[in-house]
Order: structure tokens, then C-alpha cells, then sequence
């Protein structure tokens, strides 16, 4: 198995448990009770899972070495002790965006969206990963995966408000907003 | 299945009869007896199967419009009856490319290694398909394919010659040459 596989278990079981799950367009997904993230592609659905999300980390699609070098300048790292809350979205984009060439799809990404630009304003208070799977047949094209600290709620709503009211949003045709918080790791007594 | 998934099978069955197997750069492959292209993801090896890869047919990463444009025009589909040969040129790139920005992988295939420009000189005589393989965590990065009459064997080598000669495959790690040619059908009695 690749190092780069990832798959989102919606079930009884895993670090996170779910405050809500949100259709925002299309079709929704169950409401589990916990997510559980694992570091491989799961073949079939665990036992008491309502679904699995598969997703590879890979390579960026569209940043400049320009933006790249303004992005790692703020940074953040997942996993960081305060970041409690957490967010997954899986997208889907639509038939008309990958028939775009890829200077269009750039275009409307940044020059027409900001997409990075808006991303990096909520530096380094949201943490941020993306996984890819279109290409591995998913019902998604993209899960990205948020991470942030109760505080910066409100921050984490303006960022999605933002990218929906871009350009490239009218070419989203899914997407499910999945809302978490951490549990409460109980210390050894 | 998805209806992208392919797997190329390197075995005792198949529409095409291999005729050599070369290692350019890195570890080759087995040479199998036929080549069999299944339009989807094999999870496990055939039997009398020495090899499969896998990988989907996905949008263009690098192309603009106007090389689409430029490509559209000359264009020649698979499966033309006179195209009794073709190559399976599975190659992997190196982390130095997959940690390049997308400004900097396209300076690379196009404006310094005339990827596309190479390529349309030789359509409609050399007909290409190709595949992505890299986020399937599978050996190989890319599986192209091309098809071409037997007259145009030396135009398909000049066409190799060039691409392996332009700066965008110094980060090519691993490519095996795979020459074939479509067994005879029978017509029935």
C-alpha cells in the first residue's frame, strides 16, 4: 500500500466525533457518529461504518513557486494540541471543469477566484491538507481536511463563504460539509 | 468500476502479440507472449499474467487551449485499421519533478522540451492515448500507448528519439519500451 493513501471512515469509531453533516449541494452523506481516518485505502466498508471517503496526497495542481513559497512562509501544521475543531469537505466537480485545458482551469482558480490567495489569509490559523480522488473512481473529486481552534470558527466559516461565492464554485456540483470536534482524550490516571 | 479504469495485462492472451521488451532506464519488465487491455482496474493478476498496470484515461494536465485547439485538428483515433503496431511506454518521473510547482513542470514539458510541439508533428500518423497511474500508487507514473502503420515505425523512433532527448526526461527514473503488433484475425470460413 502507498504512503499517500488515505481513507475517512463515517462510522462508530475514530478521533473525531461528528457535530453535523451538511449537504451544501447535491446529494449529502449519512451522519455518522465519529470519523476515523486511516493510512491506507480500505477496500471495503469496516463493519458499523455508514461510509469511507478514499483520497491520495499528492502533488499540487495549479500553485506557482511564487505561491508556494508565500503559503510555506505561514503554514500551519495539522495536529497542532489546540486545533479541536475540524472540518472534511468533499467536493465533486462538474463534466464542464475537466473539460477545461489546464491554463482555463487555472485562470478561474486563481486569477478569476483567489482561491490561494483566499487560503492564504486564514494562514496560519486554519490547517489545511488535500487529498485527490478523482482518479481513483470516488464519488468526490477532492476531500480537503480543516483543522483550527474553537476560536476560529467564525474565520473558518468567512474562508468557505468566500471560495462559495468564487467563480470556480459554479462549477461544483457536490459538496458535503462535515463538521468535528476532537474527544476528549482521557489522561492515565 | 469506473468507466477511466484500465488495466494493460502482459500475458498469454490478448489482441496484441508483443515483440520485444526494453528496459530504457531502470528495472524493465518480464516479456510476456501477448498484451491484454482490460477496461478495468484488475485488482489481483490473471492467471499466465506476468505483469498488470493500471491506470485512467483523465483530464489534461499541462495542454492549453490553443494546443488543444492545434491537436484537435490533426487528431487520429485509435483503432484505425492500418495501425497493426503499437508501443506500451510505461514511465516513472522522480520526486525532484513531483515536488516542482505546476509553473515550473510546465516550463519544463512545454516551453523548454516542446512535449506537445514534438508530439502534433507527428499526428494523424501516430495516434496516443494516455493514461495516469500515479495516484494508484501504482510502479509507473504514466502508461501511454500509441498506435501506428508499419510504415511508420521509423517516424514513431524519431518520435521517441526527441522526447527522450529534451530536458523534461532527465526526470524520468524508470521507462520500459514495450513493441507490439495486432495478431492476425481470422476471418470466418
Amino acid at each position: 500500500m502507498d504512503a499517500r493513501f488515505y481513507t475517512f471512515v463515517g462510522g462508530e469509531t475514530g478521533l473525531w466525533q461528528v457535530e453535523e453533516v451538511r449537504s451544501v449541494r447535491g446529494d449529502g452523506l449519512q451522519t455518522p457518529r465519529c470519523l476515523d481516518l486511516q493510512n491506507t485505502h480500505l477496500a471495503t466498508l469496516p463493519a458499523d461504518a455508514v461510509w469511507a471517503l478514499r483520497g491520495a496526497a499528492s502533488h499540487q495542481r495549479y500553485t506557482t513557486r511564487a505561491e508556494q513559497t508565500a503559503l510555506a512562509a505561514v503554514q500551519a501544521p495539522l495536529g497542532r494540541v489546540e486545533s479541536v475543531c475540524a472540518a472534511l469537505i468533499p467536493i465533486r466537480k462538474n463534466a464542464a471543469w475537466w473539460l477545461l485545458t489546464q491554463d482555463e482551469r487555472r485562470a478561474i482558480f486563481e486569477e478569476r477566484s483567489s482561491h490561494t490567495t483566499i487560503g492564504l489569509r486564514y494562514l496560519p490559523t486554519i490547517a489545511r491538507k488535500l487529498y485527490h480522488s478523482r482518479d481513483l473512481g470516488e464519488p468526490f473529486d477532492f476531500l480537503t481536511w480543516f483543522e483550527f481552534a474553537p476560536e476560529h470558527r467564525a474565520a473558518f466559516d468567512d474562508l468557505l463563504g468566500a471560495l462559495r461565492a468564487s467563480e470556480e464554485w459554479n462549477y461544483v456540483e457536490r459538496e458535503v460539509d462535515v463538521r468535528l470536534v476532537q474527544k476528549e482524550i482521557m489522561e492515565p490516571a
